[in-house]
C-alpha cells in the first residue's frame, strides 16, 4: 500500500536475500547449520580435487568455495543450490588455460582468475539484460552428450595420477597416447593406493547405502553417510602416507605444502590480449555453467514447489564468479552432487551456503597442514568415481530411436568433445543444433488435405479417407514461413500446379503458419502473381491473429486474387458453391 | 528407351550445354551474336572499372570476362545470365585483399586469384553436395540492406578518383575521413572530367531513353542505346585526354599501359597460411555472389517461363571462378545489369556468353593500347552511376512497417556494413537473421481457444466470441516445439493453472506444432507428470501425422494422463460429456 512497496519488490528481485532473511528464525538456522556441516565435510576433498583437475594449486579449490558461496547466498534465488568448483567447468578451465601455453604457475593462476572474472562479467551482464533464455539454445540431448563425453575425458585425465606418471592432452586420443607412452614408469605403490581408493569409493557409492539402510539408518542419513566416503578415503590414505613415509621412499605424489590462512585478495588481469584469448572460453564456461546450475536448481526447487528466476540466477552465478576472481579462486557454478547433499541434509535457505563458506574458511585456517601427505591418487579416485556417474551413453540410443536429427547432434557433440576437447564439443553442439533446426524448417512438411466426411475437419489425403475436388487444391503448410523456407513453398506450389492442369483454386491453409516474415511475404506476393498469370486464384484460410495483423500492414491482402476465409470449411463451402454455380450457368 | 538414356540425362544435369547445344541452329546463333556484340561493348569499360574497384590492374577485369564466361556457358543453367566482375564482389575482393596488408602488386594479384580459386572450390563443392538451399539463410531484407549499404560504400570509394586524390579505407567513416584529409590536393581538371562524366551518365540513364523513344526507336533498342552511355563517355574522355595531353601537364590520372595479348595462365597460391587468411572472405564472397546471381537468373528465367537449377548454378559459378583463377582474373559472379542487357538484346542460349568472351578476347588483343589515356575518373563515374541505382533505403521503411524484427536485421546489416565494412556487415546480417528467428520462436504465441458457436471451429478467446468451460482449458500452441522454446510452454501452462484452480482438463491443441524434438518431448513428459500430481489430466488434439509418428516412438503417449483426439471438437465433445456424466453421478 505504501509507495515504497514497488521499490522494495524491485530491490528484492535483485537481492533475493531481502526476501528470505526477514523470516529467518532459529529453527531455520538450525537446519541450515546441520546441512552446512555436512556439505563442508564433503566439499573439502572435492575442492582440492577439482583444483587439481583444473591444473591449479590445491588451495585455489578451497578459496573458490568461500566467497563465491557468500555471493550466491546474497544474489541467488535457489534455496538449496551449492556453488563452487565443479568437474566439467574445472576441465574447461584447464583446457582454456592450456591454450595459452603458459608455464609460470603464477601466470596460470592469474589466467584462471581472469577467466572467472570474464565469466562473472558475462553472466552478470546477461542477467541484467534478462537474457537467460539464451541458455535454451543448448538442446537437452546435446547437453546430455556433452556431459557424458566430458565425464569420459575427465576420468581419462585422472588416470595419470592413479598410475603416478606424467601425461597430458585435452582429447581422448591425446590423453590415451600420452598415458601409453609413459605407462612403463608406473609407480606401483601409487597404483595400489589409487586402485584401492577407487574401489572403496565405488563400493561406498553402490554398496554402503543399502547396508546402512539395512542397519536401520533413516534413508537420508544413510545417503549422507555414503556421500562421506571420500572424506574417509582422504583421511585413511593421508594417515598411511604420513605414517609409512610413502611419499619419501615410495615416490607417492602428495598434495604438499598448502598455504595456511585467509584467501588472498587477487586482482584479475586487464591485459586486452589475454581477454581476447580467453573470451570464447569464458563464454562457453558461462553457458555450460549456467545450464548445469539452472537445471540442478530447477529440479530441487520443483521438489519443494519453490520457483527460481533464471535471469536472477545469472546474476547469482555472475557475482559468485566475480567473487572467485577477487579471492584467489577460479570459475565456479552450482554443482549437482553437493546441491543434492545440501538439499537432503535439510538446508532451507541460502544461509546454509554462507555457513559452508565459514566451514571451508576454518579449514583453510586450520586443516591445511594436515593435507600435506594427502596422495594425489586419492583425489583422482574421488574425481573418477564422481564423474563416471555422469557418464550415460544411453542418450545415443534414445536419440536414435526418437529422431535421427537429435541423434546427429548428440553423436557429433560426443565425438567432437572426445576427439577435439570440450570447447570444440560444446561449440559444435550449439551450432549443430541450430543448423539442423534451420535445415529441418527449411524444407517444411506440406500436406494436401481434403474434408473428413461428416465433419468440418480437413486432413492429409494420403493418410485419411477424405473428400476432394479436382478444381480445388488445398495445401496445409506445416511450418512458419520465413527466409529459410520461403522459396521452398513457392517451388512446391508451382510444381503441384505444373503436374496437374485441372485446379482453378489453390487454398493455402495457414493453421500451422505462426509467422510470415518479410522474405516470405515477398514470396507469397510472387506466388499470387504467378498463379494469377495462369488463371488460378489463390485463397488463404485459418490465418492466425498475429499473422493476420502482420499481413494487414502490407499490400498483400489487397492484391490477393482470391479470398481469406476464417475456417477451411468456409473456403470449401464457398468455392464448391461458386464452381457449382458456374457449371450450372455454363 | 535405350539403356543410355538415364546416364545421358544425368550427364545433361551436370553439363547443361548438352541439352541446349543439340537444338542449336542458325537463327539462335544470330540472336546470340547480336546480344554478344552489345554486351561486349558494355562490358569493356565495366570490366576495367571493377578491376580498379577491386584494387587490381585494369587488364585483370578483362581477363575475368573471358574464360569464366566460357565455363558458365558449359556448366550454367540460365540461358541469359552474364557472368564477370561485379561491383559488390569486387568491393569484397578489395576488402579481403586489404586485410592481408600486402604492398607488392604481384602478391596482390596472386591473392585475388587465390580468392577466386577458393571461392570456386567452395561453390563447386556446395553444388556437388546439392547444398544450394544454404543460400536461403540470407533473408531478403538483409540482402537488400547489404546491397544498399555496399552501393554507398562503393560510391564513396570512387570519390577519390573523381577528385584525383589518394584516399583509402573500407568503412564509410574511414573513407570520408581519408577523403577530407586529402581534399586540399584535389586535381581540378580531374574533378571536371569526373563530374561531367558522372552528370552525363546520369542523364543517359534518366533522360536519354525517353528521348530515344520519342525519336521513334523501339523500346528495346532505346534501352540498349542508353546502356551504351559508358562507352561514349570512355571514348570521348580518352580522346580528349590524349589530344590535349591532360595526363601530362594536367596531372589527370589515366589507366596507363595495359599489357596486350592473351590472358596469362596463372596458378593460385597453395600456401596454407594464405588459404586460412582468405577462407572466411572466400566463403562470404561465395554466398553473396551466389545469392545475387541466382536471384538475377531466376528473375530472367521466370520472364520466359524457363527454370534454373540452383544446385547446378553453384557448379556453373564455381567453375567460372576456377576459370578466373587460372587465367589472371579475380572473383566473378552473374551481374544484374549485364544480364538484363543480354536478355533484352535477345540472347537465347549461353552461347551468347561464349561469343562475348571472344569479343573481350579480341579487345585484349587489339584495343588495350587505346586504353592508355582512359582517365580513371571516367571509370569511377561509370561505377558511381551503376551502383547508385542499387541504393534503395526504402527497404528500411518497408521493414519498419511490416515487422520490427525484420527492421532490426536490415538496420544492423546496413549500419555494420557502413561502419565496419562489407564482411562484418554480411556476417552480421546472417547471424542476426538466424538469432532473431530463434528468439522469436523461443517465445511462441500460445492462445487459449474456445468453440465458435454453431461450428466445430476453435478460436482465440481474446479475439472471438466463443464458448468455453471453466473445467476445460484448451491452449493452442502456435509454434513447433523444440529446444529453444521447450521450457517456455511448460512455464506457460503451469502459470495458467496456478492462476485458476478450476480446470480439471488441459487440452493442448497441436494443429500448429510441426515438430516435437527430444528436448520438447522431455518437457512434455515433465508437464504431464506435474499436472497429474495436481489432479489435472493432459490431453492432446489435432496432432499431425509426422509428429504423431515421432511421438509413437517414445513412451510419452503410454504415460499420458489423458487422451489424444483427432480433432479439437472431439476433445470438447468427449470431455464435456464426461464432466456432465460425473456431475450427474455426483
Amino acid at each position: 500500500m505504501s509507495p515504497a512497496r514497488p521499490a522494495t519488490r524491485r530491490l528484492t528481485r535483485y537481492l533475493p536475500i531481502l526476501g528470505w532473511a526477514r523470516h529467518y528464525d532459529r529453527s531455520t538456522a538450525a537446519s541450515d547449520l546441520v546441512a552446512a556441516v555436512i556439505v563442508t565435510i564433503m566439499l573439502i576433498p572435492q575442492s582440492l580435487a577439482y583444483a587439481l583437475l583444473a591444473g591449479l594449486p590445491a588451495q585455489m579449490g578451497l578459496y573458490a568455495s568461500i566467497l563465491p558461496l557468500v555471493a550466491y547466498a546474497i544474489f541467488g534465488t535457489s534455496r538449496t543450490l551449492a556453488v563452487g568448483p565443479v568437474a566439467v567447468i574445472s576441465l574447461m578451465t584447464a583446457a582454456a588455460v592450456a591454450n595459452l601455453g603458459l608455464t609460470d604457475p603464477a601466470a596460470i593462476a592469474l589466467a584462471a582468475g581472469t577467466l572467472a572474472f570474464l565469466s562473472g562479467l558475462m553472466l552478470t551482464a546477461l542477467g541484467l539484460l534478462r537474457l537467460g533464455f539464451l541458455a535454451n539454445f543448448l538442446s537437452h540431448p546435446v547437453i546430455a552428450g556433452f556431459i557424458t563425453a566430458s565425464g569420459v575425458l575427465i576420468a581419462a585425465s585422472q588416470l595419470k595420477h592413479i598410475l603416478g606418471v606424467e601425461a597430458e592432452g585435452h582429447t581422448l586420443i591425446g590423453l590415451t597416447g600420452s598415458l601409453l607412452a609413459h605407462i612403463g614408469q608406473t609407480n606401483i605403490l601409487t597404483l595400489v593406493i589409487g586402485s584401492l581408493a577407487t574401489a572403496f569409493l565405488f563400493w561406498v557409492r553402490k554398496g554402503l547405502k543399502p547396508r546402512l539402510l539395512a542397519a536401520g539408518l533413516p534413508p537420508r542419513l544413510a545417503d549422507i553417510g555414503a556421500k562421506a566416503g571420500p572424506v574417509a578415503a582422504v583421511f585413511v590414505t593421508t594417515l598411511l602416507t604420513w605414517a609409512l613415509n610413502l611419499s619419501g621412499w615410495g615416490g607417492v605424489k602428495v598434495v604438499g605444502a598448502v598455504p595456511m590462512g585467509l584467501p588472498p585478495l587477487t586482482v584479475p588481469s586487464f591485459d586486452p590480449t589475454l581477454w581476447s584469448q580467453l573470451f570464447l572460453s569464458a563464454l562457453l564456461i558461462s553457458i555450460i555453467g549456467f545450464v548445469e546450475s539452472v537445471s540442478v536448481a530447477q529440479t530441487l526447487a520443483a521438489k519443494r514447489r519453490q520457483r527460481i528466476s533464471p535471469d536472477q540466477e545469472l546474476i547469482g552465478l555472475g557475482t559468485s564468479n566475480l567473487a572467485a576472481s577477487l579471492s584467489g579462486g577460479f570459475p565456479v557454478t552450482g554443482g549437482f552432487s553437493r546441491s543434492v547433499v545440501n538439499f537432503d541434509a535439510g538446508a532451507e535457505t541460502p544461509a546454509a551456503g554462507a555457513y559452508t563458506a565459514v566451514g571451508i574458511l576454518v579449514a583453510t585456517l586450520v586443516l591445511t597442514p594436515l593435507l600435506y601427505f594427502l596422495p594425489k591418487a586419492t583425489l583422482a579416485a574421488t574425481i573418477i568415481v564422481a564423474v563416471l556417474s555422469l557418464v550415460d551413453f544411453s542418450i545415443l540410443g534414445r536419440a536414435w530411436r526418437y529422431s535421427r536429427v537429435d541423434f546427429a547432434a548428440v553423436f557429433a557433440t560426443i565425438a567432437l568433445t572426445l576427439g577435439f576437447g570440450v570447447e570444440a564439443g560444446v561449440s559444435a553442439g550449439v551450432l549443430i543444433s541450430i543448423l539442423l533446426h534451420l535445415y529441418k524448417t527449411s524444407r517444411p512438411h506440406v500436406a494436401e488435405v481434403g474434408l473428413v466426411p461428416g465433419t468440418q475437419h480437413f486432413r492429409n489425403i494420403l493418410r485419411h479417407r477424405v473428400l476432394t475436388r479436382p478444381d480445388i487444391v488445398t495445401l496445409r503448410v506445416d511450418e512458419s514461413l520465413y527466409f529459410a523456407n520461403a522459396r521452398f513453398l513457392e517451388d512446391y506450389v508451382l510444381d503441384r500446379i505444373a503436374r496437374d492442369p485441372a485446379p482453378k483454386h489453390v487454398v493455402l491453409m495457414f493453421a500451422a503458419v505462426n509467422e510470415v516474415d518479410m522474405s516470405a511475404l515477398e514470396t507469397l506476393e510472387e506466388l499470387n502473381r504467378r498463379l494469377a498469370e495462369t488463371g488460378i486464384t489463390l485463397h488463404l484460410s485459418e490465418i492466425k491473429g498475429p499473422v493476420m495483423d502482420r499481413l494487414k500492414r502490407s499490400h498483400f491482402l489487397d492484391d490477393l486474387s482470391g479470398q481469406v476465409f476464417l475456417a477451411q470449411y468456409d473456403a470449401w463451402a464457398a468455392l464448391t458453391a461458386a464452381e457449382a454455380g458456374q457449371a450450372q450457368a455454363g
